[in-house]
């Protein structure tokens, strides 16, 4: 049974109550998160959402399912073309593209709001510039609760619209973004806003739902690699506590190999992993088309570079033409159509293929974690492939074309 | 067991062989469908993918999961903050937005390209301008498919964008689009492309799907309405189908009430019905927000009039106030962000309480076709709920907003 108001600093191993304003160490000025979970826990398929299969995994009472806009239960699909059926490497797509707002982000959102709820809070937050943003707004507006979504200035306004479609209140803040996230909590209790962030603790436990569905699809085998794009570093933490926990529970005899993927212009988890430092240092400029991870300050960051080494994982970066190649790959050979941040998981497997560190008849997991159509800017027209022509002039268009 | 390569024309009755070039009836000139199947199938609910799950359902010799995007499996969630749980109506959405590509034409795409493959065809094709383009742009590649969407000539570069992503041959074709639907049959043989459109009949018995996994998703008890945008009425044709069939198999002793929904900007089936025709006549004019549902010759209009009169259906059309209102009510108080296709929906159960049709008690689905972030220009920004600040700035108007 997990105590479920308890968190745990991952650095000094202290305790303290989980507090929907505030879950940071107040020694290490680390995010704190729920404490494994070692008892062997039950888990019902037969129900329809994931929130209810593995409720057992998560710290919450009891499972509104009134709440959910029905996120999980994502896809995992193979790669047959660029990775055909009779070669050495079997790689899969977990194609969290598919959950309700088009982003992984919604796992964690799920599981925050049912925790707002059960609270009995009437105002949630989240500080973002893109997923984050639509994804607690919707929930939000699901759950009738007042949402709050602190914006950058310059928003996009594609960004901006799927997240205003929800009628949250957006607030647009001028300054420094990466102060931000902190001056949220300072704010969060005076105004009884719980700020659903990037790392909040409630948030990684519903990522861990992607690792646990990932388990189950591979038929309880874990698979031998897990690609994941790495930011705040949120959503890596949560697929090894999936795994760390379905090992503690004796259901896996080995964690996987995690390499968490930044893009080259914003990887200050990488150089420290690479520099076999313990904890990352700022960056105080970033540039990278892989907007949707380009955080120069991840608050995760130290837990993941921990827990990486700990586990045997990587921590590795990719360039932005490396990030625009894999993202083409996806969609014209495999019908994947994702953001620049996702394809960073097929650069990195590249990478590691070239550099053959994957070895022949390993399984890899590429998790996917956002829709291309959130960033259309990024698709290129191809001149030979677009043709004009009349009704009239179509059969000779085709015998041309197709010849 | 399904006679895989016979179709049938539900108006004179007689079979053809399924020709993946042509199958409209020589002497109706009506869409022709493979036949009910009367015969009660096995389900194999274990299985991961729906095609997988309701194989036998489907005129294809075997499924090769390789094909698949990951498409259905999609969540059916209540409604629960506009019609509340103690409230009379048991409002639920099918969410067929979270699909591969963002709308339920994978359900169709994902059965035609099977076929394709089975035959051994190499090139495939739609005419669309939105949704079934990039779908069918998309599960062509992943097939390794040479694809041909024929599209509008001045298509938005949004539509164009997301279909282009996937690299298939696009053709703007000038002059009459209606036209452009009976010419693609026309060359197809010609140029051995399988054309894919919105009526085929591979496509039908991949929307049959979405109906299987309602009635599984609901305990085996057929809903009582299901609401279903409606235009070339491919997906009306194929979710009655599943409901018909259901039936004939004695799993179910009764059809829901089907209600087909258009814009009332483009509504020749609604008028047809309304004033008793069996067959639509072709608008010369239509206009209506819903873009995804403005078809003036919807070529399975006549079907879906016969077996909505035969089934007791309804087909209906609401206003385009009427459809923004209701695509703003989902997104602001279920967190379902749509097209206005689907939100006709919502627009025409609201219109059937309003005129007591709906009875207490009752429960309906609205199918939700396609995802809001196709159509980003339907959000209105509202200026109170825009707010600007420094970091100084956020206190007070945090305590300003919330207030």
């Amino acid at each position: 049974m997990i105590r479920m108001s308890e968190l745990e600093c991952v650095f000094c191993g202290r305790s303290y109550s989980f507090n929907p304003f505030y879950s940071f160490c107040p020694d290490c000025d680390e995010p704190l998160l729920f404490p494994i979970i070692k008892k062997k826990l039950k888990i019902d398929p037969r129900k329809g959402l994931s929130l209810e299969k593995f409720s057992k995994f998560l710290p919450l009472t009891e499972i509104h399912s009134g709440l959910s806009l029905g996120e999980g239960g994502t896809p995992l699909t193979r790669l047959i073309r660029l990775f055909p059926e009779n070669g050495s490497l079997q790689v899969f797509v977990k194609n969290e593209t598919l959950n309700p707002t088009g982003s992984f982000k919604d796992r964690g959102t799920a599981v925050a709001v049912q925790k707002a709820v059960e609270l009995g809070l009437a105002r949630i937050g989240t500080v973002s510039t893109g997923n984050m943003a639509s994804s607690t707004a919707a929930y939000g507006a699901k759950a009738g609760l007042k949402t709050h979504v602190l914006v950058k200035e310059d928003i996009s306004s594609e960004k901006l619209l799927s997240t205003a479609a929800h009628d949250p209140l957006i607030v647009k803040v001028k300054g420094d973004y990466g102060a931000l996230f902190y001056k949220s909590f300072d704010l969060a209790k005076k105004h009884k806003i719980y700020f659903m962030n990037s790392v909040d603790p409630l948030r990684i436990e519903g990522y861990k739902l992607v690792g646990l569905e990932i388990f189950f699809q591979m038929g309880q085998i874990p698979p031998d690699f897990v690609f994941v794009p790495t930011s705040s570093a949120g959503h890596l933490i949560g697929l090894m506590k999936s795994f760390i926990e379905l090992k503690q529970q004796g259901r896996s005899d080995r964690m996987p190999i995690f390499v968490g993927v930044q893009a080259k212009g914003c990887s200050p988890l990488a150089r420290a992993f690479a520099s076999n430092r313990q904890k990352f240092t700022r960056l105080k400029k970033v540039s990278t088309i892989a907007h949707a991870i380009s955080n120069p300050d991840p608050p995760g960051g130290n837990i993941a570079l921990k827990w990486i080494r700990e586990h045997d994982g990587l921590i590795i970066d990719v360039t932005d033409n490396e990030i625009l190649a894999a993202q083409h790959l996806l969609s014209t050979k495999e019908g994947v159509f994702c953001l620049p941040s996702s394809a960073t998981t097929l650069a990195g497997l590249i990478k590691l293929m070239n550099k053959k560190i994957l070895k022949p008849d390993c399984r890899s997991v590429l998790v996917i974690t956002g829709t291309g159509l959130k960033s259309l800017k990024t698709v290129r027209l191809k001149k030979e492939l677009q043709k004009i022509t009349t009704l009239d002039g179509l059969d000779s268009c085709l015998a041309t074309c197709s010849g």
